[in-house]
């Protein structure tokens, strides 16, 4: 089978850039001893989870808990859950993954941790615990004012062990190198102040994907969790982070209507590549079509405005997201490619986990 | 099982004011005559559209041959393809869904519609088509002074029955009566346009969200297609179709983080909501807490911004979508509810059919 069987909208891999970008992010963490903990948020395909483990990854990262349970099928568990969770249902399932799996999530209040503690306790399980710190995004992860009593509060919970820090530093951009050392400082700083405490920090865990190249800068962080690296997207390139040539996974779809003058319309919208948008124009970008503008999109159809070439009904056309994250989450199956080869067909089992 | 059972993030359906929707839709159209076809892309669940038959609705409305084969499960089948389509393998599964079900496809060119007739005259069953005029929106659709052009087309094409026109007149705003005067001029002109050319045009389908109640002023319209009106939505409520108290879906979402002063974050992002915007701040509004602005998101998370009352982790709260269809679309299952009791689950059998 070839890429011209696939029916459209199809996101297909190209797998030699894909098997460049995991070699090149395992290198750079083993070059600098750092531990590469894949996020699989962006292909949440179990078999890619366990071509990152093969290729030197500590364990893998995940959103949510029904992830997880698919993350299993990836090998050898060692799966960190890095968002806080909370739930009746939650926990009953995260205590089953806990009895296959070495298992920690990420959590910045006592409240959220008492129940994993409780649901671990009672269920003679080890879960582990990292403690978040807010490392300037405002997202989630406590002030850094406050991060000791956090970790004095989770270490006085019976059934969780404290496994060290996680933080998210989404706000730095690409080689704003002063940023990354207050970031430095920051981290470092907490880890002493931890130390000082009584608390050790196996684990501190952080990196962001515009700032993955200079994850080494960071004093004290041992631990990064890159995602998108896999395929990489639109922002990652506007990020600075990749090039052109590294982005692994496009969307082919077909152009359904030329009726609309200086305008063609193609089989894909919101729902085959999400409504996310990019600091460009456009909700993607046509690779070998300069000249298109990909301006609206419905859900069912993209609006592409054109200069030049007028295409044909019929005619195939490939666009990089803007978010691959997002658009795999949309697709039931995804296709590996050599060159025009469909070579490899994925379920996308961890697809519209959203609990 | 209550709401509170349910694990977060859940899409609830008011089924009391599902229904009064669903009969307030199936009065209005038989009360003017019309034909009533509605779009099952809102809630893509073939008991939906059941439901929707039993009411009267002579027919569904589809946006994807995939969607098409799982709304065959939804009864006595007509279905509608709204959208041009275009391949191989589409036209194959076309064929198979044209042996089971009346079916009818848009089109705009000539050359999407040669396809069809080849696949269903090779396969010796009967598919009919919509010719589709651009009302004015400039998505699909011919150019109005060229519409009988493409009706001599597609008559000259074996295969196929032309079975009328559609239209989508997506640009109209509420209340609009001025454009909606304007909409039927162009629509009764082209009917009379047609039977002079000798065209009869059984069907003439139309409609918009924000005009569903004023279709009866489009003179020639014999036929409508709402989606959203079964559940509505913020848009829906922006829009002026509805009030806020037909609004039948919404999400109930935890607490999971209140670390950020000002801020709580909630366990839903743009893989449980959409990163859809509204013509209004935010990607949701909290029906019950009018203090709270859904500001940010990621794919996990909503960043909630408040001025008053400060929830807890693990606090429940419920937000209204900014669009319902591409909620839907994100969730395995969505729940209909009466007051807090669960009385049904539902499978969405028509989520993320792209092809």
């Amino acid at each position: 089978m070839t890429i011209h069987d696939l029916d459209t909208p199809a996101l297909v891999v190209d797998l030699d850039v894909m098997e460049r970008n995991l070699s090149r992010m395992a290198d750079y963490a083993r070059a600098h001893g750092l531990r590469l903990r894949p996020h699989t948020k962006t292909h949440k395909i179990p078999a890619l989870g366990a071509r990152q483990l093969a290729l030197g990854a500590v364990g893998l990262t995940v959103a949510k808990v029904s992830e997880a349970e698919v993350m299993l099928a990836a090998g050898e568990g060692d799966l960190l859950i890095a968002y806080p969770i909370f739930g009746t249902e939650k926990m009953r399932r995260l205590v089953e993954v806990a009895r296959r799996s070495r298992v920690t999530v990420s959590v910045d209040s006592v409240e959220a941790a008492r129940p994993i503690a409780e649901a671990a306790r009672s269920a003679g399980v080890s879960i582990g615990v990292l403690a978040e710190v807010d490392a300037g995004l405002h997202r989630v992860g406590v002030r850094p004012e406050v991060f000791v009593d956090l970790l004095r509060g989770l270490a006085g919970l019976d059934g969780i062990a404290l496994r060290g820090m996680a933080f998210y530093p989404g706000h730095i951009k690409n080689q704003d190198l002063a940023a990354v050392g207050v970031l430095s400082d920051l981290i470092s700083g907490l880890v002493r102040e931890a130390a000082a405490a009584g608390f050790e920090l196996p684990v501190v865990s952080g990196g962001s994907t515009p700032t993955e190249w200079n994850s080494h800068l960071v004093k004290g962080m041992n631990e990064i969790r890159p995602g998108t690296y896999i395929f990489n997207d639109r922002n990652t390139i506007i990020s600075g982070a990749c090039q052109a040539e590294d982005c692994a996974a496009t969307i082919i779809a077909t152009v359904v209507s030329t009726a609309v003058p200086g305008q063609f319309v193609i089989d894909g919208g919101s729902k085959t590549f999400s409504s996310d948008k990019a600091a460009a124009e456009g909700f993607g970008v046509f690779l070998d079509a300069p000249d298109a503008l990909f301006e609206k999109m419905n859900e069912e159809h993209g609006y592409v405005k054109h200069a030049g070439h007028q295409r044909k009904v019929g005619e195939r056309v490939r666009i990089l997201p803007n978010h691959i994250c997002v658009a795999v989450n949309l697709h039931e199956r995804i296709y590996g490619v050599r060159g025009e080869e469909v070579v490899e067909t994925w379920t996308v089992d961890g697809r519209g986990k959203l609990q």
